[in-house]
């Protein structure tokens, strides 16, 4: 807890970055706002009003616009990539609650329990239409094939995911492919893309690709570590979510590997049967504490912040190369 | 049923362009199987081998390569072009199958039956990636921006239609907005783009566009006239599909258009309200005959399939462009 209080006292990484880039962030809002609307069809800006106005911290077009300015972007279409890659996000929650069935999204009802399925789906598509055309008009052939590439890692991870859960064979290079699709491939596309566009060399391309997929790699393994209890600080979800619903993460992947067969029964009975009773849960921590995985998830996440920071080195100084720097440590600081 | 009949004499124009098209759309159908597959998430080949293989007519691929041939096109991107306007349909077929909760596709059980809704949505996704990295590999700008436009138009259309059922103050103008999206952009996306990637002049790119524009356009109107019985051949669907899920199509359009109070009472019970009893088919069918909205339903599908034809004026002598006239000619011969 110690680390979180002495970030609470300060302003949080990601707020100094929305301040620093104010005038680039209200620019996309607009556009963000523009390019959602629908002349014809209304029913498309009312779901996609709800999810991009619900106030969301806008990391990934901060990361896109950040990356583009540490490389010495000067023209515009840093506004247009941001808004891209907004969009598909909000595209890609848009289809995940239809098939998690969610109820609730950042604190309120999802779209496809305000309107239905179909809305979500289908505005869904839209929104990956206009991210389409967004990033067409960046002009860059190389951006292009950036998103194309991250586009197809993000719907192979989430078809993966499902072929994953209540698969007790699961392997960590299948979690991280999962996770790589669900999190930390836009964070790369959008840092990559960002120096693309600035005509980075290739160093520096590299490096603020690698800096992208450590974090996003970073922040779900805290996410998935935070789901078993981490600190029990009460910041993090409810705990237990991902056990009652049969994900294979880190902590549950690494104690399996090191299950006899008496736990790989349980396993079994509990995250592929789903049959699952009162102090289940606990059992579960047990054998998690048993063979030290918390800890040992904790460490991977600490070990992939610590690869986002080293991966800034080869960038020229720079006050928001220092803000980067300090989120990778604000998104492992939950696990302290 | 005369030109129907003369038309079965000899092979059909999709049957000619096939044959004449052989070499090309091995190597589309190669590049298909190849970049279906995904090595990580073996549900996706599963489910795209689903509905791929399920004998299509390749009608979208034959109309780029017919319009790139047409053009002088000498490269080989026009099969990779080809292969991203199926995968773009096929990815539409499995996300409408979800929204409109079917059963059925090309005489097969659909994915979302098969498999679950899940599978449907995210697989769909997968595949609109593919299309897109497919796509990018063209190398053109100018494609891309034609291919991020369609989709625009296609995901636009898809909202319309689900705010414009059971509304039965849909208008003529919202409804050739429905069916470009529905059919339209994706016909006219693959020829135009067809047209650029060979390089054609202004005029032969504008040519191409309004073919497709006008033969998918005809397309839709002559299905929406075949479900209230058309000819009564039995070629078509079953007849009254449209009317009993309440879909506002062209001839119920153009009937209410012209309905005094009681029939307006009428197709608000009967569309707006859901409630159909026995006859209410039969009345409705009656209401068309009395407007006139069957015969002047055929005439717009005849027009547009006149206009289809007269769009091809500017394009050189070429056996393809003789396919391309005669296919419209087909399309439309069903109203006969």
């Amino acid at each position: 807890m110690g680390a979180m209080d002495s970030q609470f006292m300060q302003r949080a990484p990601h707020e100094m970055l929305a301040e620093y880039l104010g005038d680039d962030l209200a620019q996309v809002n607009a556009l963000i706002r523009a390019r959602m609307a629908s002349e014809h069809a209304p029913r498309i800006p009312e779901v996609t009003a709800h999810l991009i106005e619900a106030g969301g911290k806008r990391i990934r077009p901060m990361l896109v616009l950040a990356a583009s300015r540490i490389c010495g972007y000067q023209g515009q279409h840093h506004h247009h990539l941001a808004a891209t890659v907004e969009f598909i996000h909000t595209a890609t929650l848009l289809h995940d609650d239809v098939v998690d069935e969610s109820r609730k999204r950042r604190g309120r009802a999802t779209a496809n329990l305000l309107w239905d399925n179909k809305s979500s789906v289908l505005v869904g598509d839209y929104l990956f239409a206009r991210a389409f055309q967004l990033m067409v008009e960046c002009g860059s052939l190389r951006v292009l094939d950036i998103l194309a590439n991250a586009s197809a890692t993000i719907a192979e991870g989430e078809v993966l995911q499902l072929t994953t859960a209540q698969n007790i064979a699961t392997t960590e290079d299948q979690y991280l492919r999962v996770i790589r699709g669900k999190t930390a491939a836009l964070f790369s596309a959008a840092t990559e893309a960002g120096a693309v566009l600035a005509g980075a060399d290739e160093a520096q391309i590299r490096a603020l690709f690698d800096y992208g997929d450590a974090l996003g790699i970073s922040f779900q393994i805290v996410d998935d570590y935070l789901d078993y209890g981490g600190a029990g600080d009460g910041i993090g979800k409810d705990i237990g979510d991902d056990f009652r619903e049969g994900k294979l993460t880190l902590p549950v992947i690494r104690a399996i590997a090191s299950a006899g067969g008496e736990e790989r029964a349980f396993w079994r009975r509990v995250l592929e049967k789903g049959q699952q009773q009162a102090g289940d849960l606990d059992h579960a921590l047990g054998l998690l504490a048993r063979h030290g995985t918390l800890s040992s998830t904790r460490a991977e996440a600490l070990d992939w912040g610590a690869r986002a920071k080293a991966a800034l080195e080869p960038l020229p100084e720079h006050p928001l190369r220092q803000m980067l720097a300090d989120l990778a440590d604000y998104v492992v600081a939950r696990v302290y």
